[in-house]
Formats: structure tokens, sequence, C-alpha cells
């Protein structure tokens, strides 16, 4: 008898195949972001079992990355390494802590797909496109200072949902709000098996966890932030009633752990 | 509290986000398949524990598919029902019958690759193109009759993995060997939690079923296949030994169900 | 000296690199078709010189595509071969005759977008969708017959532009109104030289030529047809004021001339 | 009559759908180069009229770029201003005086290509990657400094064609040889009346002119550099014989004219 090896499937003899690669996963990003205001009974029903709404405020996050394993060779061929994403954030407790929930998260490459779902993200592929800073001066590059303006758009099976404006004006220590560390989300895998399709073989309440946390510096500005209706996903219920600040800033982490904290089942 | 819905993630308070639809999933493909033998050791290494090999029969599966729910209104929007995937089957037996086994699949829509998750298929993204027939003739497209030359293609993150050269020449009453019928899956979903890394949440040796199978015209004929390695799968250990017959054949059918066979935890 | 070869750039020592390859193309394509009206004003506004509006009719076409040179080995790597289009047809005369003008046009792929700008088609890299049919029965495909319903959509640059639905009742004898046979379009190339940015090298009049025509059955029926307004094109000043008939039909032919009518520098 | 405005097709009344926006076109880069000799007698091969080939010097560039015109509106929906594209040069001579020549560049967005075609770039659309650096340390991002390592990959229609590595180790005040400021191109446009397909109707050596240059600091270091064999492409002609250094550095520029050298016809 064989010994597959593999974190995720496809799982092979020698374990080179699988789709998500065996943690420590290894991430960097820069990332825009918005923070803005939601209907607070829309928002509360999106919430799974454990969670109740702590407040209407929720983020977006568009983030450009790079993730890697120990060694770093996707980098070498980054097509495995590099992808683009845009986060959602509701602001939740969990006894009575204050959490951040993701109700919806797009990303346009299955190994960020796949890594998700073992953390509970109810990852889809999207299209996600961010405008990037360069150190050069340039009118075809924004300045990551004051006055500098950055854009973001999301897009789902060639529908535009979301276009983002961050216009930059002072450093800030402070992180958009709802933050994605320690994120609770619900990792889930249901059963096709006849009469079970209500019934789920995973069905955990979970809590990020992340190490080797860095931040870099946090320009803040003026934001603006549309979302737009399509028939498949519900999106739009939590569309801003009203936008604050816009964020951008780099930050670095490493995962290989993730925090059960109830059986949802 | 919420009642979230939906088969799969993202479970929102309507359920019309769920990436993967609730069953039934009703599928139409046209396929274009190729029968080859395998290292009969390299293949075994293969197998999930409960599987054995069977003979070094394989096949190859390119599909050209549209799946809906009930109602179809995914094929109004077509992004959301069109898809196309590259199927590798080994000839596996468990307890003493015979059974495919899939140790890879590449398909090209995020909505199939989680169907496929819940189904055991290891499948990732990939970009697999199939020569299409028309009504019409023309130098432009094959002929679905003898002389007919068709050809598949398959690619992974900028990579070609695979070419594949049918040319049909007779109709035949049967379907390619292994086939996908009744194929032996394993499903699985990974604990991230550390020290779980290797215990995974979900580890089922699972077998397809589907229902109101219909199976078109099946032509035969002369084939070709050639498997290129890369360093991100080890598909390369099942390339041909001998190249056997090539098939075009049109097929539809009806998911709803799983059965499970055996727990391998 | 060398001789450099190739109907288009790049041009090689060989000619085998050439994006658009040496004609004729010979083309086959299923069609999904919708009759619309639009204001006559605004449609008048997008002809050349050389032609004026014959009426307020339009149409858009949406096609799959499978093209070859002579020999037909694009299809045995159909990422050569496959393609999909968008066409909008306005109804002109020129001298006096019935023409189709295209103000716009979009396809997926660039060895089309370069074939085309050689006859003057506008051609943008777009994503286009249509609803296919197969030959066997089954929920996930639509009849070519009565109560078949076939849809389409465009996108652009991560935007929704169209929505089109079909719901074929009958067969007719009759092509969709205005026709892309003999339609007129307008090939152009500009000079980036300072001063001359708008002096075209190339700005003519061309009206298309193929041979070797075959059109299949036609079948027609109820329509809907949505554009969408964004900021990059014009094309929402074409909406329809009603819409008509729908179509789906399939047809091929053989290009390798164009015809001039016009310089128009 | 109308008056069409826009500098390429399509051209609209309100000139806001022109496929290649209205010069002048600002860029931004993060540059990946790698130097390599070829076989001369293959590379001579390789060029135009009125070029002859200076040595066996060649080079690779590896560029994400960011591309706006006046104003920088694409930067708010970066899918129009961001693109990645491989450029390979040859060393050639033109009256005595050292050029670079372009046999091959592949890019993966439409505007880039047609804003390319108009300077004589022979582009086609194929699939770029480039490892990034990050302003912040990680095992995920490379250092721009000693010791980084960065890779960037090529591919077209699905098959991998160049696979680069660069390993930084000090800083230089040369750019990579050959450079493309000032390189020539042949800017083409073929007329596909019968008896005309070689013809062309604009056949020019042209010679690319920027202004308003920045360069940032420019690290040098070792480099590997692969290029693989297909069926549709002469790149491999093109092949090392032996591989120089590597780059990686920043540059930005301003285009709205190209300098004609030689009508060819």
């Amino acid at each position: 008898m064989s010994e597959l090896k593999g974190f995720t499937l496809p799982r092979t003899p020698d374990g080179k195949s699988s789709l998500a690669p065996t943690p420590p996963w290894h991430y960097v990003a820069n990332a825009l972001a918005v923070e803005f205001s939601v209907d607070a009974a829309r928002a509360a029903a999106f919430l799974p079992a454990g969670l109740t709404l702590l407040s209407d405020r929720a983020a977006v996050y568009f983030a450009d990355w790079q993730s890697v394993t120990d060694g770093g060779a996707e980098n070498l061929d980054p097509i495995r390494s590099q992808y683009r994403e845009t986060i959602f954030l509701l602001s939740a407790q969990f006894e009575g802590k204050p959490v951040a929930y993701c109700p919806f998260i797009w990303v346009d490459q299955d190994i960020s797909l796949m890594r998700g779902l073992t953390q509970g993200w109810p990852k889809q592929i999207g299209s996600v496109w961010i405008t990037r800073a360069y150190d050069l001066p340039s009118p075809a590059a924004p300045l990551v200072g004051d006055g500098g303006v950055f854009g973001a758009t999301l897009s789902f099976k060639d529908q535009r949902l979301a276009n983002a404006r961050v216009t930059l004006r002072e450093k800030t220590d402070r992180l958009p709000d709802p933050t994605f560390a320690g994120a609770v989300n619900v990792r889930y895998f249901p059963d096709l098996s006849q009469g079970n399709h209500q019934r789920p073989l995973v069905h955990d309440l979970v809590q990020l966890r992340s190490r080797d946390v860095q931040i870099g510096d946090i320009w803040k500005g003026a934001a603006s932030l549309d979302l737009f209706e399509t028939a498949t996903t519900e999106l739009f219920a939590l569309r801003p009633t009203s936008v604050g600040a816009g964020y951008r800033f780099s930050f670095a982490f490493t995962v290989d752990d993730v925090r059960v904290l109830k059986d949802l089942r």
C-alpha cells in the first residue's frame, strides 16, 4: 500500500502536487483598505451562529500578495506566488470579544483559494486590480504620501462588484477597523450524500492565527467605495450607508495554524 | 441568530451566494478521450489506501461542459454554466470490483472546482482546449465521422502538461476504459491546526453516483498523447508507455449524491 | 540582408511567427443574434465619412468561432483556432447601396484581433460567453428548436456591457438584418509622429469579401437585449430603443481579400 | 457627416472608445533583465532591411508596467493602466550607429498591444510573471540588494517560452545592453486585398522616441535564462549560447512621438 502525501488534494507519492502546499505559508502584501458603515440588520443576518454584531462598521481590503513556503521557490515561478484578493469584513463579537467576520472574499489564484478554505475563508475566484506605487516619481504612479490617489476594483464572473478610491493624507498608527488579524471564519465541508446536504462534515467556527507579523507605514486619507448589484452574490446587501477613511499599508506574516472556537454541527 | 444558507461557502442569508449551488447538478459534455498504458509500479503508488491496481490501463478525458441547476438559469449567464476539464483515470479495484481512480484533474472554473471537492475530485484550475465539431462542413471543423481529427491540450500555471490527438475511424458501443462512471475518489479536508496537519478532518474513500445518464454516438479511432514534465506536478510519472485508441462522444447525467465507501482516518 | 516573412508582425526568417497567419483564413461559427432599433441621430454620429444612415435598425451577433489556415493545424492546438466574439452592426448605405457598419466589436484572442485590424474591424479584447447546444437531450443544454433558450454576454475590462437572450420559435430563411456579409469597415493605422497624430497612414473605407459561404438552419424567436453604461466605451449610445427578433444559426466561409472602397485621407 | 475621433480604432463621436488613447502616454515600470549571447548567423536573419548585426549580444526585459494618459484616470481602474511585458532585443546597427532591434515582444493587455503596433513593436498577447519586491522584510519577498533573488517567466498560448532568474549583487551605473531606448522597430500594416498580401500599406523602419526619462537604482548580479522550443514561434532560434549578467531597476518615461528612419516598401 502506498502512502500518499500532500496537505490538500491532489495527494501523491511525493507530495509535490498538493494544490495548497504544506504550511508554513509566508505572506507579504500591499493593501488598500476602506472603512464603511453598513445596515446593521442586514449585516447581522450574515453572521454565523456563535457571533453577534458588534457595530455597523465594516471594511474592505484589496491586497496585492506574494506568498511562498520555506525556501521561497514559488517566487522563481511567480504565477505560483502572486495573487490579488478582495476581503470584506464585518464587526462581530465572540463571547464578548470583538472579532472581524468575513462574509465575502475573492482571489485570483486556486492555490490561495484552497489554502483559504482550510482557514474558513469563503473564497471564490474573482478579478482584483489595485493601483501600484513605484520608487520613481512619474505621472503613471501615485505618491505614497500626501495627495497620492490609489484605486481598486473587484469583478466576479465578468461583472464589476466594487470600485474603491483612496486619497492619502497622513501617516497613522492605527490599522483599519475591523482588521483581519484574529478574524473568525467558518470552515465548512458539505456532505453530498443524499439526505445529508444540510449536514456538513466540517462546520467549525475558527479563528485565524498568524505569527511574525510585520506592518509597514500606514497612510490614511479620504475614500470612496461603490458596490454594484448582481444576481449571483448578496454582497450588495452590505453596501455602504456611509464611507469612512481609506488606508494604504504593507504587511507580512506567517501562517501554520488555526484555532478552533466551536463546532457548529 | 441568523440561519445561513448555501451548500458551500459563502453561506449567506438567502443562500444565493454559495459557490457551488445546492444539488441536483445537471451536466452535459462533449468529450475526447485517449486510452493509454502506464508504468504499473508508478501508477500503483498513486492509489489511496483501500484501492489496489487492477491493470496498467489508464485514460485521459478532455470535456467541454455545460452544467446547471434545476431551471437552467446558469445557461443565461454562461460563464456560470460552461467549463472545460481534463481528467486522468487509473484502473483500480475496490474489494475485488474494478473501479477508476482519478490522480489528477484540471478545470477552468471555480464553481466546478468546489463542486468537485465535495465528490473527492482533486481539482486544480487549468487551461483546457478541445477541437469542436460544427453542424456545417468547413475546413475549420473536423467531421464527426471517419477521418475527423480532433485535438486537445492541457496547461497548468502557464505550462503545457498534455497534448492529445484523435483521428476518428468508426462507431463503437464501448466507452473508453477506465470510465469515470462509478469512479472512486478521496474526499479530503485537512486540519490546519498546529499538530494536526497530517490528521485530516475528512478523509473518505467515496464513489461517484450519477443518474439519468445518457450517452450519444461513440466514435473511436487512432490517438496520440504526450505528457510533459514540470516541477510542480507528478503527472509525468503517469506518462504513456503505450497509447491505445481515441474516442469522441457526448454524455449527460445528473448528480446529487455520493457514496461513502470507507473512512480512511 | 535577410528576407523577413509573415503576413503581420512579428516578421521572421521562416514566417512561422506572424501573429495573423497568411490567408486564406477558414472560419466556422455558431452565432446568436438579436435585432434591435437604436436612436437614429446617435447612430448616424458613429458613421465614417462615405456612409450615411439607412435606418435605425441594428443587430448584435455573438459568435463561437473556429478558424484555421489551409491544412487546419490550428485545430490540433485549439487555443490557436477557437475564439468568441461580439459584433455590433448598424444599417448604413454607401453610394446608395445598403451595407452594414460595425462601430464596436470584441474578441477574446489576439490572433483574431490582428486579422480583424487588416479588415478594418475595430477589435478590442473582451470576454464573450454563449450558451451551447449539444447533441443530447439534457436539462443542461437548450434544444435547437421551438422553446430552446440561449443566452449570451459581453464584458470588457471586467465590466459587463451586454446581456442577450433568445427563445427559439421557428425556422426561417432570412438572416438577421443588418448582416455582416459585405459589411463596410474603416481600416486605420495612425501615425505616432509628432504633429501627425490626426493624419493616419492608412484610412480607407473597405468592404469585407468572403467566399465559400455556407449557412446552416436559421432558427428565429423572441429576444431580449440589455446594454450597460461604462466610462470607457460609447457603446451605450447605441442602446436599444426597441428589441426585435433573435436568431441562432451556423455559418462558415473563407477570407483572403478585402475590397477598398475609398481613401478617407 | 460626422467627425469621428480617437487615436486608433474604434473611432467614435466622442473619441472616448479608442483602444489606444491619444498620446502622450506616461509609463513607469519595474524591470528584470538578462543579458545573453545568441548565434550571430541566426540573429542576423531576424533583422529587417536597413539594419545589420552589430554583435551577438542580446537582452531580455521583463517589465511590470503602469501607464496612463494625462491626468492618470486609468490608475483608478487599474485593469486599464497595468500590464506585464517581455521584450527581446538584438544588437544591430543603422547607418553605422548602434541600435537595439526587437524580434519578439509579448504583453498581457490589448491597450498596450495597440499602442505598441503604432511604434512598430511586434506585440502578441502573452502571460508574464515577475517576482516583486516589497517595502517590508519577509520570506515572501526578495531584498532589493545583495542576495535578492528574482524570477520571471513568459508563456504564450499556454506554453512556457522563457524562465529567467537574477540574483542581485551590487549597484551599477550601467543599464543592460542592448537597451530599448532608441530601439529600432518596423511598423507594418499589411494589405489583405488579393494580390497585395506581400505589399504592405505601411512598412517603415522607425526609431522609438521618449522623453522625461528617469532611471532608478540599477542592481546587477548573476543570471540564468532558459528558452523553450514551440511550434508557433521562432524565438528558440535566439536561445542563449551564453548568459551574462542580470539586472533589476525601475524606469519611467513619456511617449508621444516616433521617428521614421526609412520607408521599406
